[in-house]
């Protein structure tokens, strides 16, 4: 298809695409004159999946194209995809100081107990770390404890998440649906965690 | 204390302290002569919240004005305050078409089956049935089956959220808490999520 109708049928406008092509987060179409190009299903799929990312995601556009990068170089091993669409959606630490050392032995001692092994360098451990230091400067103590039932909740449906994901049949599906998985994932998550949050708050708390 | 002394404690450079105070999200020092103020420390304690907000919960600074007047109108019932604390970290649904009815059907079946009570136009709703009709959309079915299992254990730790808020003692305290447990305990599971997958994906998949 052209340029017009791949827009038409992805909703993303034309200019838009262009900007994507130069900047190979879709790959180019099939030259069929000097002036023009055709573009097919996997043209649509990408946009989809661009799309998806940014909008649903909000994950940003220069981190999109690492994660695109990551699906389209076919020898990166799967854990450097998954390490890939990880950094996209960690949130950057904060310039401000250093989380406590009471915060860092706090996440230490919840993976010990939950035996889960990670690097040393994972920015999640960091930010995990920084957030639990937040809720102590914010006198926000009581909050604490809830950590424990996060991560046991989180680990039952990781366990799913990844069973889920292996009965895709190739490297490059198995891929995707990590990226797609990690990245949606969390959105619909949080989705869940709200409408939750207000199902339970209304009928404790509306009379309020 | 003087200006100086807040930003040297708070981390927050003066010129951002007098944003904040232009924009109302801190409230005015105490005028000591015609050009100075003193501030104390639920000055100091607001910075910490609005650092929180905008570095971990990244929460953009529009909404985290708005979450700061929610916690302000002293009148406010709590399920108001709950909802601006929903409302700045929902994501915004795409401009993109409406989700599929499909999506839309399979959103209300778990509500249903869950049992929760939401208001029809909660954005929340509106994201989740994006986000099903993305996998959709994606080819990622096999991803959907997942919700049940996310629905059960975000009921699970939500439960124990608003357990845990309620003990605070006054309105006030409870509001705030509300307030950073909804936006700071999404960056808490977001980052567990990603540690778990790491520390689960690491022993399925380092090998491949």
């Amino acid at each position: 298809m052209r340029i017009a109708e791949l827009s038409r049928q992805s909703g993303v406008p034309v200019p838009t695409i262009k900007y994507y092509l130069r900047e190979n987060l879709l790959p180019p179409g099939e030259r069929t004159s000097p002036n023009q190009a055709s573009y097919g299903d996997q043209h649509l799929r990408r946009l989809r999946l661009i799309r998806a990312l940014v909008d649903l995601g909000k994950v940003p556009i220069a981190q999109v194209k690492d994660v695109i990068a990551g699906l389209d170089s076919e020898d990166l091993p799967l854990h450097d995809q998954i390490g890939r669409a990880h950094r996209a959606i960690t949130r950057t630490p904060p310039a401000s100081p250093a989380p406590s050392s009471a915060a860092t032995a706090r996440v230490q001692a919840l993976l010990e107990s939950r035996g889960w092994t990670v690097e040393p360098d994972a920015p999640a451990l960091t930010t995990l770390a920084d957030t639990v230091a937040a809720f102590e400067a914010l006198g926000q103590d009581h909050l604490i404890p809830l950590l424990d039932a996060y991560a046991e909740a989180v680990e039952k449906f990781t366990a799913l998440e990844i069973q889920a994901v292996t009965t895709r049949r190739t490297p490059d599906q198995i891929a995707e649906s990590v990226v797609i998985g990690t990245i949606l994932g969390e959105t619909l998550i949080t989705s869940l965690r709200l409408l939750a949050q207000e199902s339970l708050s209304a009928t404790e708390w509306k009379k309020a």
